[in-house]
């Protein structure tokens, strides 16, 4: 089997070499408009290990990464620097700092120091602006004497003007939430346990206010809802086998969470989105950001790429808008869309149709071998009349994404309509690992309500970003998100979209377009 | 594409020709001592379709089923019979029967009559112990002008000498709870709303009072936790693709049923495992037995089965025990166990063996190819060093069941160390369905905490029912249960078994036994 060295992500943040899990830390710098993105790293394996440490890498676009190597590092070789957050101490709420750091810049890191028995609270703080970091003197800020209890999530709450730290119980399914008002003295606020799919372990919570929006997009500026988002990961064990990550919507007073519904819900509906870490700050300091580990830990250690392992997601953009979960129901959902400007990249020709009636005999393709690098975007809009599909039929429209120098491997994408479900295929492949690890499922499905409905005709919208082995799909505008790993033969670069459809005219597609990119050369 | 006339499964019931779906209306005759069994059946074809009736099946085992033909019909062909449940109205709180009739045997039907835009409440009687059914002349009994309105569930309840109903409310994300004292008129008691994962329908909602045991397996009389439980079944939506059963458990005061926790849980860990039956009375006239939908609306309509498709899941019997979710953390779980007297059938060799230490390098293999006939039954106990076990290895301890005529075709089951997770690859096969249709997962995952842990070992058990296109699987006396179906070539029914592991001496087989069984000819 030969390891994936060329198809390394270009647009994803992957390590220099060794193991990447968490995102950790992430904030916007606002003097300097830097994205500042930390990670579980082991630099000398491409495998998890103790030590472990903090990576760092920073970005401008979101959309390239600059390694900046170790940004914490364990006191012992048998000690490791757990997942965490960072926040930007903007009043020297903590006292860290002198004038002459920038208040923009005032970066303190609070994370979980994993011994032999022992999980507890750390500080750390950055005197240039995130590169490196110095350990409080008085750590661990808090220690319970657990041996499961990690990756503190730290916020500024305005209402209370005070820090909150949401931080898990792992193996007791509690998250636990803290207040401060110098980020070293925590007091014990409130419990949230025992929510949603709970699986083996709770991991990696966080909270955010997330911006609520009307149906036409604008803000709601005094919402009459909730707009509250605590997210809990949860692996193993999650219903989709392995690592999740879940949201619940609610109140957030300062001191309790209090979810709307009881419901459990998942951010992702592919196999790799995990451990999700909002950004603290964003480049116009209201919108919520965040990004999440593109991996799943029943498979993540063996994943064939060389001497590297594991990317993260791109940013994405966060909020809260009513959703017709089903006609005769609609509640707030959360939306997402991906940090992606295409001004930041080299273009290929957009190939674009629109009006398609789909026949079954019929098949429609894009060549796009020219500029394949393996980054490319598509997006389709598609309806179809349910009362024509017979219930006997498999009724599919199928993109196939195949590889430029060799067609054996693709990429299948398809929506179904006795299913109502939107599938990926990723098991067209060479690569060994794909068929034989028992946990890399071949197939992924997204099931979907339609973006509208109206006379038996419902219609639906996906938008993709595709980069060398990662997948990131975006259903209705984002009500529904997918992101998933797939692995082909090196520099096997998708150069060809063909469009098939198992039924005669059932399918419409109104609008599909696809194109080449490529990250710009500095 | 051949179909597979042959590989119809023995001991699970499935439609003597045409279209099954949810089971309905199990109920046990305890003057006769046989269960009956009514299901979703479209005779004429076999896919789901308008009109739609009860089917109809008797057992006296649950392991052998004759079949009975339709119970119950539309008025109207544009009408269907949907799903329901069945109560013996000992005391004739009804009015519908006659001294004539048993009291044992006075069976009431109450389902769902779904027309063009309505879905209502109808009830239907036996003068014949259940075989055919005459309709209440004031039907519906509850019509709320809904058109998801459906899948009613009856209970009598003790401790207020009353009859409940649970119906969805399916679009609205709701289970109304309704009580009566004649099965006819109906009061609105409560609802329980937007619990667990919703998907995009709830469908055939059942509340039951489920034995509490201790952890020596007595059961506890006087409990002092709440052992009502609540079933939801979700499709399409659930997280692990398309239809999944969920449960909460909880207390029913007679009005409302409210969770102890507010998490969602999931029934079953396979892909086959929907619109969960409880049955009403029990041989003893107490102890909850019930039965599910052996498949998934994801891939339903198109399994590649001959005249005939569907089968139910084999009875299964339930309890609520203490369990050790994590190191930390125990809580009630919902125990399952299958209905399963090997005396009834016609049993072949056992082969057993224990105490194997299992080397990398070794191949153990049990011949079973005599007395093949798809039917086996197989437990196996093993343990795994945990500090062992590298985090660069892929460490499986796998079963391969392979096919008495060819050994290209196989069921692989296996556990390994790194993903703390159980796997079932159902895709060694020459089955064209099997790798084409992109919802029919080869891979499914069960997420396992093990039965016990000490110094490091920890400790796992599974007993696996397979019966020619359907294996049931328990796990740790069982915790958690998956179910699941596969397709091989006609009459390549499992012949050898071959275990083996990619490291070495990592696990532990404590005991391992397998044998080939058949149904008794009358």
């Amino acid at each position: 089997m030969s390891l994936l060295t060329a198809n390394r992500p270009l647009a994803h943040l992957t390590p220099p070499s060794g193991w990447m899990s968490d995102p950790n830390g992430l904030w916007y710098d606002a003097k300097e408009g830097l994205w500042h993105c930390y990670y579980q790293y082991n630099p000398l394996n491409a495998v998890w290990d103790i030590p472990i440490y903090w990576g760092h890498a920073v970005s401008s676009c979101g959309m390239k990464w600059e390694h900046m190597g170790i940004a914490i590092k364990p006191r012992t070789d048998r000690a490791g620097v757990f997942s965490g957050s960072a926040v930007v101490d903007y009043n020297n709420s903590s006292g860290f700092f002198s004038d002459a750091v920038d208040p923009r810049q005032r970066v303190v890191a609070l994370w979980t120091r994993n011994t032999n028995g022992n999980q507890s609270q750390m500080v750390s703080y950055s005197l240039d602006g995130g590169y490196t970091f110095e350990e409080y003197a008085n750590n661990p800020v808090l220690d319970i004497g657990a041996s499961n209890f990690r990756d503190p999530k730290v916020i500024w709450h305005e209402e209370t003007r005070r820090w909150i730290m949401v931080v898990a119980m792992s193996q007791k399914f509690e998250i636990l939430i803290y207040s401060s008002t110098n980020l070293t003295d925590w007091k014990y606020e409130s419990s949230f346990a025992h929510q949603g799919c709970k699986g083996y372990q709770y991991e990696c919570p966080a909270l955010a206010k997330i911006p609520l929006l009307n149906a036409e997009g604008e803000e709601i500026k005094s919402p009459p809802e909730s707009n509250w988002v605590m997210f809990v990961s949860i692996s193993p064990g999650a219903p989709q086998g392995g690592s999740a990550t879940q949201y619940f919507i609610g109140d957030f007073n300062g001191t309790t969470f209090t979810p709307t519904t009881p419901q459990a819900r998942f951010m992702d509906w592919g196999r790799d989105f995990y451990a999700f870490q909002p950004s603290f700050n964003s480049p116009n300091g209201k919108d919520v950001l965040g990004l999440a580990w593109a991996c799943n830990w029943q498979y993540a250690l063996q994943v064939p790429t060389d001497n590297w392992k594991s990317s993260l997601t791109l940013m994405r953009q966060f909020h809260l808008q009513k959703h017709n979960t089903t006609q005769e129901y609609s509640e707030l959902a959360l939306y997402s869309s991906p940090v992606w400007n295409t001004d930041k990249l080299e273009r290929g020709i957009m190939h674009h149709w629109d009006g398609i009636e789909v026949e079954s005999n019929s098949v429609s393709i894009f060549n796009m071998t020219s500029g394949a690098k393996g980054l490319l975007e598509f997006s389709m809009e598609w309806s179809v009349n349910t009362a024509e599909v017979s219930k006997a039929d498999f009724a599919d429209l199928s993109l196939y994404f195949k590889g430029a120098m060799s067609e054996v491997e693709y990429l299948r994408l398809g929506f179904e309509a006795n299913a109502g479900s939107f599938f990926i295929e990723r098991d067209h492949s060479r690569i060994n690992f794909v068929h034989e690890n028992p946990f890399f499922t071949s197939k992924v499905a997204v099931d979907l309500s339609p973006y509208s409905i109206s006379n038996g005709v419902a219609t639906y919208k996906v938008r993709g970003i595709i980069d060398r082995n990662v997948i990131e799909l975006f259903f209705n505008d984002g009500a529904m998100a997918a992101t998933t790993t797939f692995f082909v033969s090196n520099e096997n670069y998708i150069g060809w979209l063909e469009v098939r459809s198992s039924v005669n005219k059932v399918y419409k597609i109104t609008d599909i377009s696809a194109q080449q990119l490529n990250t710009i050369t500095d």
